[in-house]
């Protein structure tokens, strides 16, 4: 899978792609991250990329040109299966989109800022919008590498565990189960006994009956 | 404020503390983030930070050492308003909660990794599990990044222009109009004659109905 990314802050991205499962799935050649510029393709000397809004009002909107110019730039080279932009008002990210867009092969992700980007730019270039939340960040940088994160980490390979990814929360429609490691008793605070016995049977049936009341406690939208 | 964060991948954070409105607020003195290894706090000489599950099964879990030795000498110094652990499933971070969150002065955040912590570090010095959504992601470091970058921008000074964030999609319960800026005609792409018409009340007008528009088509359930 390859994922090119458009940004005003290249330099935002860097760590959070040089760490962890992102850097891990880079190594192994299972996933490249290009970060594009956007400045590299202002088409203007003062490599300005946004501008005031016609109308008025507060704030700065991205211009239309930079986009459209990096955008043919990078198609020229290959077509992407999808041409994402990240904003508040886009589709909500949930599980199955992550797993629909882990099987794309090309995948251009467009980053906001300010108070948003000319729409002709969504109307004529973007084929899908998408939200992480219902929350307003400073701009599309860390929900693309969100996003990024979600889709690579389902790619076969990436982790360790092959079976990691399958039994994740969300997968299976319940929250996880709780979870305890050495020591069985710490400052008096007990691992239940049931996690000590080695009854496998009877272990599984202690964490679906602990998934599904701590859905029903805390996401009850989940069991909808 | 103070945000305090542990992570057993400080690294990661590094780029997006160091870039954009989060290295303005620090600049400004307006926000203190500081990062914490918790393999300092590993209490064992491989500073080793996790363990096999009691019961078996997949995956690491984070074990209760560390966290523990981290956040007892984080409260000698200081007390927190909220202890909070990054989690799927915890409770959704949504704009108001961010708006809650700007409120306090000294918010400590945790991280988790691999299939979980260990449940007594939730149950004896958690406040509060926040999730950005309903989807898995390879680590906690992201999400405190997403509700960090949520939770600074919202407070006073950090912003450049008073009024951009409380203009923002969200704070007044809809999405936002679409924007636009120069050229006005672009490839034959025109922004909408009403933008240009220096008709204040009628744009109001137009970008109020937009909004209505777009959030009744794109995001009904924001008008429930």
């Amino acid at each position: 899978m390859r994922i090119d990314i458009v940004t005003v802050l290249p330099g935002l991205l860097e760590s959070p792609f040089s760490h962890s499962i992102l850097q891990r799935a880079r190594n192994k050649g299972l996933a490249e991250i290009h970060v594009h510029n956007l400045r590299d393709y202002s088409g203007n000397k003062h490599k300005s990329v946004d501008d005031y809004p016609y109308g008025g009002g507060a704030g700065m909107v991205m211009s239309v040109i930079p986009f459209a110019n990096c955008i043919d730039h990078l198609q020229k080279e290959r077509s992407y299966d999808e041409i994402i932009f990240m904003s508040p008002d886009g589709e909500l990210l949930e599980q199955p989109l992550a797993n629909t867009l882990s099987l794309k092969k090309n995948l251009l992700i467009l980053c906001g800022h300010y108070k948003g980007i000319d729409e002709r730019i969504r109307e004529h270039y973007v084929t899908r919008e998408i939200s992480i939340g219902n929350y307003v960040l400073s701009g599309g940088e860390l929900p693309a590498a969100v996003l990024v994160d979600a889709v690579v980490r389902l790619l076969p390979g990436v982790l360790s565990d092959e079976t990691s990814a399958l039994s994740d929360s969300f997968q299976n429609g319940l929250v996880d189960a709780p979870s305890y490691t050495r020591p069985a008793d710490f400052r008096g605070w007990k691992v239940p006994d049931i996690l000590l016995s080695g009854n496998t049977p009877e272990i599984d049936k202690w964490r679906f009956e602990q998934s599904l009341e701590r859905t029903r406690s805390r996401r009850p939208d989940m069991l909808k």
